[in-house]
């Protein structure tokens, strides 16, 4: 019996969040002995619940099919809507009337955590009423900090944007090399430093910018920064720094906060900025070099210019992974990676028990993080750089490239 | 007879700063009538006051000269070093005593305004005391400031880079689509817009994203600003308003100075940050919607992602043309660029008087902007399209760009 298909997009965007997409619409397309009509939620579950959806047939027609799979962004909206806990709320019942309204069989949706916590709720609420619906969670994030999987779509791609981009940076800072200074690049990742710590791939040589990298994981202590900054000026005059926005004391607070007042985001995530700019005054104030903070902000997570092809391809695939599952009966599931041994970069695709993964946070270890907090170990490098090979071609139109618009 | 040669670098770095030393290095080196030995001098004229110079052709071999034309930053290291106005000064004859020591007859400076102020005082004072070296200038600016030519090596590569970028920003900013924000991108120009102009590129339809572009040729009003935001907010839920670095007031004040305290550089420059956090801090506390700023920072100068194919031509033309000139025998010139009329893009390349360039700076005409200025018109679109047109592929290893050094 034929069901039809539903998949949302939550949280925050990143550079292949549509190629899952992508994997699951064309995979959920094509198995025409399964599946009925694919539809995408507007705006996740927020916008479903206002029957905010689209059929998602005609892209593939128009081409726009195609053309998301190197489209940066949500092309379905996304939001940041959080079930309550109580599964005996009234959401719930209404949520179901409108599955069986459009004759939902199977339930995909691509996030991070809070999105795999909506993806719990549902499965959990789907077996107490017993319903058959099944619900499978597609992994998404920059910040590469799901746990029970070995890495995380979006990770490789925002990897690659950073570490090309410390590398340029690097190069423009050391323009005036006849000058002492200081560059610092502040880094997303709240609580985890994956994406800091890729800035390492930057380097060409040992010793090379950047020359101290801070992860969250580690306590932050700004006078001890200063010390491992005025001895890297000894020997590189000039120094690229890299920070995480999240770096702390190591006791709950954040070191922009030592500057300015923070607010909170609707899942009550404090919203950062800042400690680029705090520890560049710092710099600025204490050391007296010439001294520059840069924040990559959105366009670690929203640039097609560096796509990983590594990156892009595993999402495509975990999208149609997470189809093909749901097919054969799983529910209450996200699709996970599994690095297989050997010195060639190989990963299956696995299921994973969504309940054991959404609300949770996997950190760098630290094992991995050199005992003096500012820099990654060799750990690091051989686990990440497989994720940012391949290069990904944008199609391009007047100059500029082509991407997909609902 | 031949003479040795030597080349330059000064001023902030560009995209295509080293397209055009490649130009110059790569036809010295095939002028093998009228050429010797082929220099650059490292951090440029201050450098080369130390005998910092490097003999240019083992690049050849090396491979590194074709590298360079892919490689962003100046290769060469740059300076900000003013030469003295009173051309009675010491550092004169000791500059000349250096280039006999060296048998320079050619003599090459890649930059902007600042960097022409050197060509054209080093040939004034060659004038004066008799000497037959020749001096040329050859353009490099992302401002795309300078005056008597058509536009400048550099820009297009920023320009396209502005543009995709603020594509992306938009598609970023648009996931929560049914939220209304504003984001906000500080572009770089001090007093001219061009660059921030470049931001309208990234439209794909009349009314689209960024729908409020403000340029520093027109005075800008906080409290006019705020109603304009409120106007299309109206329109668009979440807008994307792109400002220059240098909006003012139009009396001499910069918009971030109501913000905080500004430095000056060297050539008398007031150092500027922070417009676009002084008008998120605005739109937050005046409008209330979520606001994000993003500063493009020196990613816009650096980015080797987004060289522009045409750029990267006329970037290595100019130089090329420089080395001609002036084994023909000119002196005290820059390279410049006239659009040939006509339907097709095609540029010549002329010399320009260096004197009548130097120190004056080219901003966006008036009559380009639109009345209210918070746009500019097609008269721009039509000038600037042809110059992000065609794509570069840059060199990789290891999943990142590869670059050349010293």
């Amino acid at each position: 019996m034929k069901r039809n298909v539903i998949v949302g997009q939550s949280g925050g965007p990143t550079a292949v969040i549509n190629a899952s997409l992508y994997g699951v619409v064309y995979e959920a397309l094509n198995r025409e002995d399964a599946c009925g009509t694919v539809y995408g939620m507007i705006n996740g579950i927020e916008g479903f619940l206002n029957d905010q959806i689209m059929d998602m047939e005609p892209l593939e027609q128009s081409g726009k099919l195609e053309l998301i799979r190197t489209t940066p962004g949500s092309f379905l909206g996304s939001c940041r809507y959080k079930l309550p806990e109580d599964l005996g709320d009234e959401v719930y019942p209404k949520l179901f009337e409108k599955f069986a309204q459009y004759g939902i069989g199977y339930f995909f949706y691509i996030g991070g955590n809070d999105s795999m916590d909506t993806v719990s709720k549902l499965s959990r609420y789907a077996e107490q009423i017993g319903s058959d619906i099944r619900f499978i969670g597609i992994p998404k994030t920059i910040d590469n900090d799901l746990v029970h999987t070995d890495h995380t779509p979006g990770f490789g791609s925002a990897a690659k944007y950073v570490a090309s981009t410390v590398r340029e940076i690097a190069l423009d800072a050391s323009v005036y090399d006849n000058k002492k200074s200081v560059t610092i690049v502040e880094i997303m990742g709240r609580h985890a430093g994956w994406l800091t710590a890729a800035s390492v791939l930057a380097r060409k040589f040992e010793g090379d910018n950047p020359v101290l990298v801070y992860l969250p994981e580690t306590a932050f202590d700004p006078e001890k920064f200063l010390g491992d900054v005025r001895a890297a000026l000894e020997k590189v005059p000039n120094l690229v720094v890299c920070i995480s926005e999240g770096i702390n004391d190591g006791q709950g607070t954040f070191i922009c906060e030592l500057a300015s007042s923070v607010g909170v985001d609707t899942f009550g995530h404090k919203m950062l900025t800042g400690s680029g700019k705090y520890l560049e005054n710092l710099v600025k104030e204490k050391i007296g070099v010439k001294v520059r903070s840069v924040e990559l902000n959105v366009l670690q997570r929203c640039s097609s210019a560096m796509l990983s092809g590594t990156d892009q391809k595993e999402a495509i695939a975990s999208g149609a992974y997470g189809v093909k599952c749901a097919i054969e009966g799983a529910t209450g599931k996200m699709v996970a990676f599994r690095r297989l041994p050997g010195e060639d970069y190989r990963t299956d695709y696995v299921l994973e028990d969504v309940n054991a993964i959404c609300n949770q946070e996997k950190t760098v270890p630290a094992e991995w993080i050199t005992k003096d907090g500012s820099d990654v170990g060799r750990e690091f490098t051989a686990y990440a750089l497989p994720l940012i090979q391949g290069e990904v071609k944008v199609p391009s139109e007047n100059g500029l490239p082509l991407f997909a618009y609902r």
